[in-house]
């Protein structure tokens, strides 16, 4: 169901990552069931990018690529210089020059050739699309994109199998491109036609920061098409302004009747808290982008609260630390003494309760 | 086989994590066969201590406690308090004030107190020994230590379940109290007396700092006990100058006639850039010393040329970026601009190979 000649050679660990019943958290936010695809601990690189990854590169392979390359917001980089070092490949990756540190660190560590642009990842993009029609390198996100774009579906077959070969009745899926809520659709659409799951009603809904939603602008609006925008949110992972996918997202949302909305960057903070505090998970902003328009689909009822969905968590906390550094609280400092800690416990009204 | 009276209510997708076939690695480092036990994708903290960690707070809610606690060098505090988050158990994270900031916020985002001390890890373990007796919290290390220290043995069973139920000739395991490499001498201990392997010859090699290698040290120079130091490295995780269990690491490493050494900042360094371009895994500072320590080894023919070993890579290198930054080359900036980027390949004398 991938498209791939033989068995994948590249990423043979990607993916199966938990799926998580999210008790805690489905209280908090008042719903009945609630679930997490937790691809913050996905294999190699902590993101769902090693799935479209894993796919690309097996299939370059295929085809005789030495060389791999990409047009990305950091996750893809990361996941593109993982693959190739371990594959013994040569990779260059091709970012925005104004990345997290983490996400840079993460692509130079491997040894791969690490081009920063000055410009956003639109410009990025178009510089890729004329530097893979010149080099005859493996874009993974251009000239390889049928074949990388196929690796999402890993993400909703496994949701589906997780869950006892069911489809969830929602799923809120975070949209830079828009191309993983497409996939998401695509793949329940295939496990329904090969009989592995039941035919049910589903509702795949997508989830935008406000300071980059041309998508979610579009869907609230009622119209088929989106209005390219410059991005500027702490989400960089979402950060593509003229997404690839997205007339293809807006489709699937009208066709499963969902629902869109967008965040601002108080409130991705906000879903990344919440997401930490209630069920042990560190996301990376785009997760908070998705639990933050969870929490709104589920108040406004469009995600009825008497209903189960299954939110998808795509990245590492780690990868984004610049965004909530400043907004957990603080350590308290002391020096080594008892009678320092028992002086902070008293001055802060903490508890002292003895089970 | 772990110290709880029912199964673990705490920590349940904790451990099985992929043993990798290293086959570049051990081109490079002159080994027939070697495997990496892969903790750097643990659930959920990225480290091994999510194993010690699930047993310690599993017992605690056995045993009625409600509030947790630990002494930490970083990764056991991101374990306690995530794992306690998602329990709705209260927590108290003790620290050394000078942690690196990935490990830090990394507590303080699942709401746990973050209490840095301004001092050496033997000093915030001696502090958190007064408070576990006079409060009556669960010091995972302290007075649950007995349940917490097992909890470390499921990183040996798995490794033996994962090479077909057999145990490794070689494992190299960093030490920070030593505790790990104990334990995974007792899980290889136990699975043999229950016949679920069989008998064989097999030697656990310990890895240190050498900013802070009592244990390493001691063995070099034959002796049975270690003189306690001042910590001096970037491996802070490792960084406890009077290891609880180095006494009991001694005794493991003669009875199976293992070898033991320890690597600069510098060496440490270059072991985690050796696994992420090798094998695409990005470790912290401790795995380095582990890749290090093995390279070491298997150069001096402590660990032979035509055996099997297995590395076991405790966390991961996006909590210690602070080690590698500057280290791991850097980004390449240019405008987006396919002539830009034909300039910049010509002057560095980068290939533009054509598949």
């Amino acid at each position: 169901m991938l498209p791939v000649a033989s068995d994948p050679t590249v990423g043979v660990k990607v993916g199966f990552t938990p799926l998580i019943k999210a008790d805690r958290l489905a209280k908090r936010l008042g719903i009945r069931e609630l679930w997490i695809k937790n691809d913050t601990v996905n294999y190699p690189t902590l993101s769902f990018k090693d799935r479209v990854v894993s796919v690309a590169l097996s299939r370059a392979r295929e085809l005789g690529f030495t060389t791999v390359a990409c047009a990305s917001t950091g996750n893809l980089a990361n996941s593109v210089a993982a693959n190739a070092a371990s594959a013994g490949l040569k990779s260059y990756v091709f970012i925005p020059s104004d990345l997290e540190q983490g996400k840079i660190v993460n692509s130079l560590v491997y040894g791969a050739n690490v081009i920063a642009i000055k410009g956003h990842y639109d410009e990025v993009n178009r510089l890729c699309a004329e530097i893979a029609g010149k080099f005859g390198w493996a874009f993974v996100n251009v000239n390889m994109r049928p074949y990388y774009a196929e690796g999402s579906k890993s993400m909703g077959y496994e949701i589906a199998e997780q869950l006892g070969w069911q489809i969830p009745q929602h799923t809120v899926v975070p949209m830079a491109s828009g191309s993983l809520l497409t996939k998401i659709h695509k793949s329940f659409q295939e496990l329904t036609k090969l009989g592995l799951v039941s035919e049910s009603a589903y509702k795949v809904h997508g989830a935008q920061a406000t300071g980059c939603s041309p998508i979610s602008v579009a869907q609230k609006a009622g119209l088929d098409f989106f209005k390219p925008v410059k991005p500027n949110t702490i989400a960089k992972s979402l950060s593509i302004g003229t997404p690839a996918d997205g007339f293809y997202a807006l489709r699937v949302m009208k066709e499963t009747g969902a629902a869109c909305d967008d965040v601002t960057d108080d409130e991705i903070r906000e879903g990344i808290k919440l997401l930490a505090e209630y069920e042990g998970i560190f996301t990376e902003t785009a997760g908070g982008v998705t639990v933050g328009v969870a929490k709104k689909l589920i108040a406004a009822g469009k995600i009825p609260a008497n209903d189960s969905a299954v939110l998808c968590i795509t990245g590492n906390g780690l990868k984004t630390l610049d965004a909530v550094v400043g907004h957990v609280g603080n350590t308290r400092e002391i020096k080594p003494s008892l009678r320092e800690f028992e002086t902070l416990l008293a001055n802060e009204n903490l508890s002292t309760v003895t089970t």
